[in-house]
């Protein structure tokens, strides 16, 4: 067994420990959160919820805490949006500002950023995204979404 | 150069990837995350807003993210709390329950929670925590709260 062998036993050995895979080792870029949210923000002004939702995690660990509590999993999280935004004037139209990308780790991110719903009624608030690599690619994993 | 040499570099490599100490290769568990949300509930229901902010990162990286919007460092934390809870009606008597802890790598953990504050207008909310582990020890770095 030469040295480059033992290396990828124990690369094997503690990447299992940070839960990521081994072609997953470089830190969650900010470039990469930006394309999830410019994706997130055109579904949504599209009206396509379906699409919003698959930045999500489809893990029933996925979690979502809202002004409603926590939601969990994704179809229930489409389910919640389907039901307080069943219109164009209700969904407006969503911008997001990335304020902060912070690595934890190499296979996970948390994420700080605004968001503005402009429409009649405009909203605009706070989130909290957990960002990791998982099996189905970068995802969504907890949001925590707040008005302000 | 034997095995456990080589093994041992490989780990000082991929352990400064995951941002965390040698010594603290363990995922942070329930109990340890339990054991500083009894710290804060202790220290805020003796009037203690310094005790309270002292499980929090002492780094301008934290980050808490309120009603108010988002404020920076311990410091900017402990006025914060100062301003908003200046008497013991106020501050009423805070609870906390733990909902999850899920491990994002091996040096840090996303927390999910409920707070609630007993007084003349009761006021609860959820919680979204990151949890690392810090030069200084287990820390608070980030703080999502809002009320509902």
């Amino acid at each position: 067994m030469g040295p480059a062998r033992t290396l990828s036993a124990a690369t094997a050995i503690l990447v299992a420990g940070c839960a990521t895979a081994p072609d997953d080792m470089t830190p969650i870029t900010r470039e990469e959160v930006q394309t999830i949210l410019d994706a997130q923000a055109a579904a949504w002004n599209r009206g396509d919820l379906a699409g919003f939702v698959s930045t999500y995690w489809d893990d029933p660990r996925l979690t979502f805490c809202g002004a409603r509590g926590v939601v969990r999993g994704r179809q229930d999280l489409l389910a919640t949006f389907e039901r307080g935004y069943p219109t164009a004037e209700a969904r407006g139209r969503l911008r997001f500002t990335l304020v902060e990308v912070r690595p934890l780790g190499t296979g996970a991110a948390l994420v700080l950023g605004r968001y503005a719903l402009d429409r009649e009624a405009p909203a605009e608030g706070w989130f909290t995204l957990i960002v990791e690599r998982t099996a189905q690619g970068l995802a969504i994993t907890h949001d925590h979404s707040s008005g302000s």
